[in-house]
């Protein structure tokens, strides 16, 4: 009862928001009222296998995702790709003992990476400059660490770095890393900046990269790859606590003409760095326990910017305080939601999946609004925040939905972001899957306009609507990307002209119901009309003869070859025509009527879970792992995330209470391994707060959730607009997964769906919970 | 007579300048009542041999330097260098007979090189991206041309490129070329854009370049270049008069990863071409003689900016009205000083060199006043105009002296540039040799102090005077650079710390004498005597002993090796101690005393103009030619610029009367190789010029002009104070090139010492001359 009464007390004392431009997405909360949440996220969580997160220190959507790197795999062994690459796209693998320094940029669980800039690493002792073979101890500059040593929680990571007696410990602000190391008594001791090192790292991946020592404490400089970002500039200001006493730096590259610079001993000493391939370092005769504290700023316009962002966010050498103002955002973040639950662990696992939803997007913006847009040239943002790290395949799902309930300002952002990357694209196209300025096209579907739809529907955005309408139907009607112009042609992307065509067909279909939707409310029935139309393209790619999606060719054929269990070069990516072949969220019932009726889907469903798929049809997907599988179905991916809610559609819903909890309860946990693959940018943490919170956005960009069956006992949502919803739950335990009824402010609801509008100025449901399915 | 009473009427007419920002510096003369000069400049004179100039189009000192590129040559074969890379230091030679296209950036004539950005080559026909081999026509793209086909003017160059039947016209403004290419009927007509091709280019001297091709009529990119500017970058906005009807491109980059661009066929129509190596088409279909207009505007901070250039400058398709308008900018800049000669060869040499002086430093920011720092961040010149490309070993000998004459607005902003550039430099150090927002440190010594010291002196600068002073110190003190901390403690530079030690010391000492002159502006006793002191370190190079100036080591012992006439590797760069030797221009009397005295000076000097050095001794000097050679003077070369004058000091100042004449009489001409070696950014120009009007400026940030024999018959200078200096001879003619008297202002002067003082505010000097040498 005293947890709940503190819930109480909570929610009661949310204050209104302020208007200031970035604390209006820092709810400012009197932190004295909150609970202090913070113990129950742990950033390992998802670590080890294929979660592809990182345990390092960052702020809520901080620029600077300050983390460890446990090894450093090329991207190319010999000309080939090396699998090994894909452990490390968040730098960080559990199992490793080895660490090679702490890196400012990260991403969190993505599928394809990048990133791993501006590597710093403490060391002592005769000064090695390369970084050296993770299997063999003091082979390089990395060092032996233990998880006995090891902490993290949000905003802070610590760890001894054993082969030099080294203690590091991390904290952030927005866009300044702060690092503290604590040192032995040595006048051998260093601070590497690795500039080769990179996440996705291959022989040329560095273009060019420049560093200034401004003066004997503090350093500037740049980096520009391509890698996934094409064209990726990022500019850094370095201040050290203590002066260094000698620095210089190695350069790696086959030098053909140095000018006359030749003149110089530029490797000792000589202020100005620049090359492709460079390691620096800065050397220091430290004394026992002797602190020295680095501060270090990131940019995306200039090493101007990165000084200007080192001098506003972190003016002082306080790290404690630094690292309370960082945990103090998180725990103002985590208590948006306040939820109590059966056990730790479940608590830890809900929490560490809010925290995972709030590392990306990123603010990517200096202090003053300035910032790199899509054309390389620096923009103002005057009337928004702007972020990048658009994972759009994967966010539009659930994290984006996630955020109109308790990120809205921030999403509001992100649409505004969104709008100006489209503003900035030479193609007149919104994102698809962007960072850092640049959009690096990865998977399918043009999914930037669910986000805007979303946003318009729960009435979370002040976008202009027909601004967001134009630049969506340009983004529907570039006819030179992934098939598009077919697609507008035949009413399907063939499978001839653009590989992985049903997927495409039905992700383009479901987008453009959504740009119906920003037409209803823009009042443009041409254009709602048009887009309505290209939402039903689904039929078109679905073979009434076998029951499945299939592809089909340029001619209206289908294609021959095919089977519907293998999900590599079927007409899908990242699935099948059993799972993804089920991608209709515009129009579920018209769907199910088409594949049977609800019977048949029913069975259909349950013959995904209950199968199981064989090695061999998944294998040739990095991003599909057996962790994430139940049956054929994936949960470890997203384009089946849907899935276990469209029981609702059939005549079982009680079967989505039962996948939910037992996917829930079987493919995430509070261990480094749980997470059953690529938490995906926030996706598959996102999926799992909706899911134990009792509800999903199966259709984002309606006004409503499909219900499943919450994992919580109790929760409080706070909104930003200071009301709250409230969550209860009635007989939970582990057998009572079947929801017998709902009440909705008062109401029992007919059937499993949650209208948005019913809680977005808060309320209260229900869940009354039983052990018993309602079969009827 | 006719031709003198317009002189006079011009100088009548001369009106005050206005003060905008920009026109400050191009005098608003009354066009009507100039004369117009521009058929005696002919822009093809030093395109031959080794003068390095180009004879393209371009406006004062303009950013935009838009000029041909007779070949392609690789800056190294078999990674040894290639010496034929020194031809095309500017791109032209008068001897080729292909053009490979037009290109916006070029130094004039330099003795070292890069740029050359953005090469456009119109063609016909089958598409030919390759440059091919210049000995074999129709090999490239490159086509044949003549130069009865070509024709060149300040501002304007036009020539027919016979393989494509198409006539390529090109004139400028200060930001953006204008291209007009008239193409016969075709439906394969076709503008390419080389990406790759660069002036001193080697394999890897492209960084990055970027392309994006925002309509189907204007393109926008950048190139970032690693050459002897280290980290180069220019942007670039390309408008044509007519949209393409295709594009595309191709990479010749080995791409080992393209991330999922992969998904695009980026060759065809692809709006976004990113890579190392890139060239670059757009197809048309022509009519016969149909233009295509091109208007490609640079910029150094972004696309952004050189849209706004474009649009600022150009925002017509008129090709006249900008060859017009900035035709009539050279005039203005012509008539500054309005001469006349006994011959139209000599007039062509004169306004040739006028010409040439005003091809750099170049303006170098937006129209907005943004322009890219030595720091690489983006700085805004409020309170001036930014200029780069200072080539200061050459240029502050004669070039910034002339300009404190007829372009003290600009050099005075040229001095802001430089402290500017003090300002961005992690060393704080003024510019040695820089160009394009980076310091190339070619050459010696820290002349940006001379430069600084001598508009100090001339009072044409209102810059802060302490703020100078302390920038001179700074740079003056850098103890890491190029020997000056041995210098500052032996008092000289020992050899066996730094090479060409002599060349440093001498050209140190006078750097310092300048700043001493600062000092005393600044009323700075304590480090006016420090840098006086050190002014006269000079004397410890010379060893008494054999009578030259001579290579010291650490020890205080005189290297042993020692050859005086060998210009390579005896403590002088590009000169010997024959020549070189004698550069202290700060103390020319106590020079000459230190050597024996007036009589033993005079007659080494006689050694020096009569005796021919032998080939060995010059060979390894790239700098140095046979064109350029009298005896053992080089007037191809900036150390002995003073040597002439420096009969003066001793008792038979009528050698130099001999000597100045006979040098401009067979040094210049105007044909095509009319200069006896590169132009070195106007120096060579700027000796002529001083020369031709009878006067030079032995010591820079003195108040004296040292007289020698003018070649002109009379002339007008028109200041920028709106006063003019008429200068008169009598009895001018070929065997009179003894100065008999010198009347300034109604003063027959003593000696051949013409004050600063005297003319500043206008005058009358008038030359009495005669064939009779004045041995007394």
């Amino acid at each position: 009862m005293k947890k709940i009464a503190n819930i109480l007390i909570l929610s009661i004392l949310v204050s209104s928001c302020s208007t200031n431009k970035e604390n209006t997405v820092e709810a400012d909360f009197n932190a004295a009222n909150k609970i202090n949440l913070l113990p129950f996220v742990n950033p390992f969580i998802g670590t080890k296998n294929m979660g592809h997160t990182f345990p390092g220190a960052t702020s809520p959507f901080g620029m600077v995702q300050l983390s460890p790197e446990t090894n450093q795999q090329p991207m190319f062994i010999d000309g080939k790709y090396n699998p090994d690459t894909y452990k490390y796209c968040a730098g960080y693998q559990y199992d490793d003992s080895t660490i090679y320094g702490f890196s400012h940029t990260h991403f969190s669980g993505t599928g394809h990476s990048d990133l791993g800039d501006f590597l710093v690493m403490p060391t002592t002792g005769s000064l090695n400059l390369e970084p050296g073979d993770a299997a063999i101890p003091q082979s390089g500059y990395h060092s032996q660490y233990s998880h006995e040593n090891e902490f993290a929680e949000p905003g802070y990571y610590k760890v001894d770095l054993d082969d030099y007696k080294i203690k590091a410990e991390l904290t952030t602000s927005n866009r300044v890393g702060f690092h503290q190391y604590t040192f032995p008594k040595s006048k051998d001791s260093h601070i590497i900046l690795d500039l080769i090192s990179n996440i996705y790292n291959y022989d040329g991946k560095n273009v060019w990269t420049f560093i200034r020592v401004e003066n004997d404490s503090l350093v500037t400089g740049y980096r520009q790859t391509k890698g996934w970002a094409r064209t990726k500039k990022v500019f850094f200001a370095m201040e050290f606590s203590k002066p260094f006493k000698s620095y210089g730096h190695k350069k790696y590259d086959d030098v053909k003409y140095n000018g006359f610079y030749r003149r110089f001993n530029e490797e000792e000493n000589f202020p100005e760095m620049a090359g492709k391939n460079i390691r620096a370092y800065f050397n220091f005769n430290t004394e026992e326990n002797e602190q020295i504290k680095i501060k270090f700023a990131l940019s995306n316009t200039s090493t101007a910017g990165a000084l200007k962002n080192l001098e506003a966010e972190i003016p002082h050498w306080d790290f404690n305080k630094t690292k309370e103002e960082t945990q103090q955002k998180w725990n103002n973040e985590l208590n948006k939601i306040v939820v109590e639950t059966e056990t730790i662990a479940q608590k830890e696992t809900f929490y560490t999946a809010l925290y995972h939803t709030m590392l990306g997007p990123i603010i990517y913006e200096d202090v003053d609004g300035s910032y790199r847009g899509l054309d390389q040239n620096i923009h103002l943002s005057n009337e928004f925040t702007n972020y990048t790290v658009f994972s759009l395949w994967d966010t539009y799902r659930a994290l984006h939905p996630l955020f109109n309930i308790i990120q809205p300002a921030r999403n509001n952002d992100m649409v505004k972001s969104m709008l100006a990357h489209h503003d900035q694209s030479v193609h007149k196209m919104l994102p698809v899957w962007s960072h850092y300025a640049n959009e690096n096209w990865c998977m399918v579907g043009y999914h930037s306009v669910t986000v805007i739809a979303d946003a318009i529907a729960k009435g979370t955005t002040d976008v202009d609507i027909d601004q967001a309408l134009k630049a969506s139907e340009n983004t529907a009607t570039l006819t030179y990307f992934d098939g598009i112009g077919e697609y507008m042609k035949l009413g399907y992307v063939p499978e001839d002209k653009s590989a992985a065509s049903v997927s495409k067909t039905l992700e383009y279909a479901f987008d453009d119901w959504c740009i119906a939707q920003i037409a209803k409310k823009a009042g443009n029935e041409e254009v709602y009309d048009r887009y309505i139309n290209r939402s039903k393209n689904y039929k078109n790619v679905y073979d009434e003869k076998i029951g499945y999606m299939r592809p089909k060719l340029a001619n209206g054929e289908w294609r021959k070859e095919f089977d519907p269990i293998d999900t590599h070069g079927q007409g899908f990516i990242e699935g099948n025509a059993l799972n993804y072949g089920l991608y209709v969220p515009q129009e579920i019932d018209n769907m199910i009527e088409m594949m049977g009726g609800k019977d048949k889907f029913s069975k259909h469903l349950d013959y995904i879970f209950n199968t199981e798929i064989e090695d061999k049809y998944i294998e040739k997907n990095e991003d599909i792992t057996r962790d994430g599988i139940i049956g054929n179905y994936v949960q470890g991916n997203e384009p089946g995330h849907h899935m276990p809610y469209l029981y609702n559609w059939t005549n079982h819903p009680f079967k989505t209470q039962e996948r939910v909890r037992m996917i829930m309860n079987t493919m995430y946990s509070n261990g480094e391994d749980g997470l059953c693959g690529n938490d995906d940018a926030g996706q598959m943490s996102a999926w799992y707060v909706f899911s134990a919170l009792g509800f999903y956005p199966v259709t984002p960009a309606s006004n409503e959730y499909a219900i499943g069956s919450p994992m919580i006992n109790n929760a409080i949502i706070n909104l930003e607009n200071g009301k709250t919803i409230s969550i209860k739950t009635v007989n939970q335990g582990k057998e009572n997964v079947y929801v017998e009824k709902v009440d909705v402010n008062g109401n029992i609801i007919d059937g499993f769906s949650l209208k948005y509008d019913e809680i977005k100025n808060g309320g209260e449901i229900t869940f009354h919970l039983t052990n018993q399915p309602r079969t009827n």
